[in-house]
């Protein structure tokens, strides 16, 4: 089996946490370190510290990414993991790429088409024109060639995998009309990230909906589906997990069996269960590295419904299937 | 101030529980008894047994409803409510109507406006098209002098109320095209009732969607709306309160102006608190008689939120907003 | 009725929202204004943006408490309620009680007996040694007429307050042994106050102990009850309510009735609701005024449970029962 | 790798499917069938269709427990684990065991000492006095030898389990004086069965105490500990996961370090996390098989704290923990 020394970068973080814990348990991979921002008050902490449920397996020291420690990647690791905030991927994987190693971004940085979009979905210039043009997105069970073979590979957003998963085997298909869809989507308070804030406060978290017209998941799910979609997330108090709602018409005419036969497109994949009658539930994909997919119609109107757990294969364990493609091992490996 | 005598049958559940409680803290009404099904094992039970938390207001005895105790309402009486389920609101109301008394009916017995979709929806021939065509719907807000005049008052359903307070202000402006409105919700436990059952079993609890294309609100919110509907509900693992997350287009070239402008029909709605800017929250209507409303546009793609506790708004409440209204009391008496 | 002008200081908060909403629902209480501290990010922002639960009641600005405000306070005012922290009320009670006005304080400034107890349990040195001495304990059913008759109230901390209204009646009838009692109890976020905090993080919440042998509240217990305590506080995941599970054990001999006597002291009391076959639940209690009691023997060994909302019986509404008793109102006057 | 074959009864509840999935993923294990009641309803239904997150790896068809059932378990499997009613494994388990496999049961039927106990605690008579006798006290770590060498195995009862886990290690070491330990247990829902009851109602949950004085589990912990007991369990709304919160007081004299040492029983042990400082939370051992504890002192006052998730460390996992002792594997086999 092929081995990599992979390091990961804001690993103190929800989804840094879970993608350290799948290294850790992956037989091809070896952790090199995990690392915060060089001046963070958590450099030194032991990462079991802040995720007891980890105690076991994660006991190690989160080190501060100083210019030492940059070189000392540089010099040991095949693959580098950016849990950071958009802007600061955008500023170290091209440090990264430069030295010849592979870049796995699980920020936004690297997932929008456009440099011009940056500054109104992610209020930064991106000033990276060229590694964005040059990044796979990182939608494991759709792209896996480009995935296998990019140097670097934005892993997308929670929200656009729900929703792409559900929807992408309709356009590809040519089963959608022209009219705008409709995403309905609800996630845990672990989507917010981890940090202090009245918004994730437990007596302050209830139902509600957020980014209303403007979320930045919207623009990367429009140019991956080539269509209009109108997306609509709501925060709920439950920790983990998302559930999209997915409102679209069908193309006159279609029949049942076309419409199964979309979906058959899944058949192979062992990471994703869908089933035509089905109707997913938050519960049955948490802490788990499955997508969930049911679809159900009436004429030409279609809801389909998609379940993830938004640090899974919302973000840590896509990650884990986008250097399975690049290392030539089977999708799921170390997953399940 | 005028004072009522009022039966309540079908105390024993969530929204029998609540109606009674707000009927005892009602100074124009008086409880003449709290009535449950001839042979139901809860006769005899004080409903603050089965409500704990009603201790202190509801120490009343549950009565089966025996032949004797019927006629001693019908006696008594000035209005029933009915708390029960479809099929015997449909057969005790005229039972009581006919003896003169007041039916304010809380089941889907008497919502829709024709008999044949009884059978699909309801599941139950209806045998009383006379009494149906007489019911007037009891949005409160909506329809305060057919309620105020009607001895049959049958009080929406919880998804209805939710969903028509958002949506009668466009509709009744003018704005809406003819596209059809989507309309996502998600509702508490309490919606299902209470019995035991392992759909309400806290540990299969999860956010999950259900009745899709057939919920019997469906036909109610059409047939209210004189409009094209999609309804998709769904069950969450909070105890109370409704979220309806609703899609609509606007007319061409209508302007802010009238949009706001529609909502402005709320202003002296003392039960309505609504804002173009808000984003309703279920915690902030739990346990409180009030529906949040709030409208966010872009273009002709409108979306408006809004949030019930699905016992009284969507019950309870709106029941006694209906007897305010034929008392000639201001609607919340009683409530605030 | 007596007409009172009050003022609401550290109006902010969990526990002051639930106070100004009780005053502003109180028909002897005249609601002068609600402070925050005199820079407070949030002066000038109405207290019904931060509760919109509260939007029909609490459209009030909140005001910074300059020079000029606290002389406008000691002008108009009759009592002043301090929801601060601490440090703040023993820095700000003896300005007001120095004007001559009364202070109903829900911080924990002035309810431990000696000064000497303040830098071990709240981190500070306690200058106000003579109105700590002056102060009344505010467990409004134990201290009627101390606290009628004080110009300073100290209302009791949440977990005391469940604890005591267990304990008391035991203690006062000489029924316990000189083991020492121990108290297992469990709260709701809220009782961590309103600020962002990891602590509080929706994500971390989780049913956990904290405060092991050193929590404040300890001290406090242990002098109301003058008896040995071992207390120890959980922290889960819900939003509200405290459950106390206290373990003590009688002296030989005490027979079922001279048990079930001890408890009769609440024969009369219109916010305890206490049956000896009670198991109070949390859920009974939120958003209500009462304490829910149950007692449970084997041989010499005594379970109570007592059950509590923390802002209401644990802080607001018992500051309401206090003022209600300077007033000589009914105790449980504007709170059913 | 010695290879097993398994049969498991009673697969059907919570229990049931987490051991069916925990024996699916084990290596050294083969699952010959999952068995229900013969005339259950889910007999024929597929285990993931009951436990839709088990989608990829419970497709397996559950089956009556006919005479015929019978007959080709005692010919093919090695081993029965039963996840049965008390009574009914009481009945099953002889019938197995003569015909020579090895049973392990995870219901009360063969955990207490005497068949004197059972129509007190379980309400039946207990005819099978010589089995009981022969039943191993499925305590992984603390019985090894007796659980690797038996042919039936009890595993032990959730509450248990966290209670003996943090106790035992004191016990051992003499370090415990005479008086009563109280234990103080709060358990998630699951701990209540999958069945429809309006006990487990998403609506009607909350933290509460149950079982006072008499919950089954005391005798099973008290003769176990070889010690008094006072064992208060609470039913809380969330699904999984037990906190036991254990006072204890030290004979005079007991140092920090024979404390701390006690607990180095568990230092080799994979499936215990324990450390002084610790104040295990349930979140941290959900879906885990570990046993979280941590101590705490005042003189001589001890607290201990124990977490464990019940349907894992609590039943499943720890009956995986016996086979692997059966077989001489690592005690953490199929469970990391």
């Amino acid at each position: 089996m092929p081995s990599q020394s992979v390091a990961i970068i804001g690993a103190s973080g929800y989804v840094g946490a879970e993608l350290s814990r799948l290294v850790q348990q992956h037989s091809a991979l070896s952790l090199l370190g995990c690392y915060v921002s060089e001046h963070s008050s958590d450099a030194g902490t032991l990462l079991s510290d802040l995720y007891p449920q980890y105690g076991h397996c994660l006991k190690i020291s989160l080190q501060g990414l100083s210019d030492k420690e940059k070189l000392s990647i540089k010099r040991q690791a095949d693959t580098v993991f950016l849990c950071t905030d958009h802007g600061v991927s955008v500023a170290l994987a091209p440090e990264f790429l430069e030295a010849g190693l592979k870049v796995i971004d699980l920020s936004g940085g690297f997932r929008l088409d456009a440099v011009e979009d940056y500054p109104t979905f992610y209020g930064f210039e991106h000033k990276q024109a060229r590694w964005l043009q040059q990044a796979a997105y990182g939608l494991a069970e759709w792209y896996p060639h480009e995935i296998a073979t990019a140097q670097l590979v934005a892993v997308p957003g929670c929200y656009p995998t729900a929703s792409l998963m559900a929807l992408l085997p309709l356009k590809q298909s040519g089963l959608l009309n022209n009219n705008k869809v409709i995403i309905n989507a609800v996630s845990g308070v672990t989507g917010a990230g981890r940090k202090a804030s009245l918004v994730t406060h437990g007596a302050e978290l209830s139902l509600q909906a957020y980014g209303l017209f403007g979320h930045r998941h919207t623009p990367e799910i429009a140019q991956q589906l080539q269509h209009d979609v109108l997306f609509t997330p709501h925060l709920a108090q439950f920790p983990r997990g998302i559930l999209a709602t997915v409102y679209a018409d069908l193309n006159p005419g279609v029949s049942d069996k076309e419409l199964d036969n979309a979906y058959q497109c899944y058949a192979e994949q062992p990471l994703v269960r869908c089933d035509k009658r089905a109707r997913p539930a938050i519960k049955d994909v948490v802490q788990q590295p499955f997508v969930d997919i049911g679809w159900h119609r009436q004429g030409n109107q279609l809801i389909v419904l998609s379940a993830i757990d938004n640090l899974l294969k919302g973000a840590a364990s896509q990650a884990i299937q986008c250097i399975n493609l690049q290392l030539g091992l089977p999708i799921e490996e170390g997953l399940l």
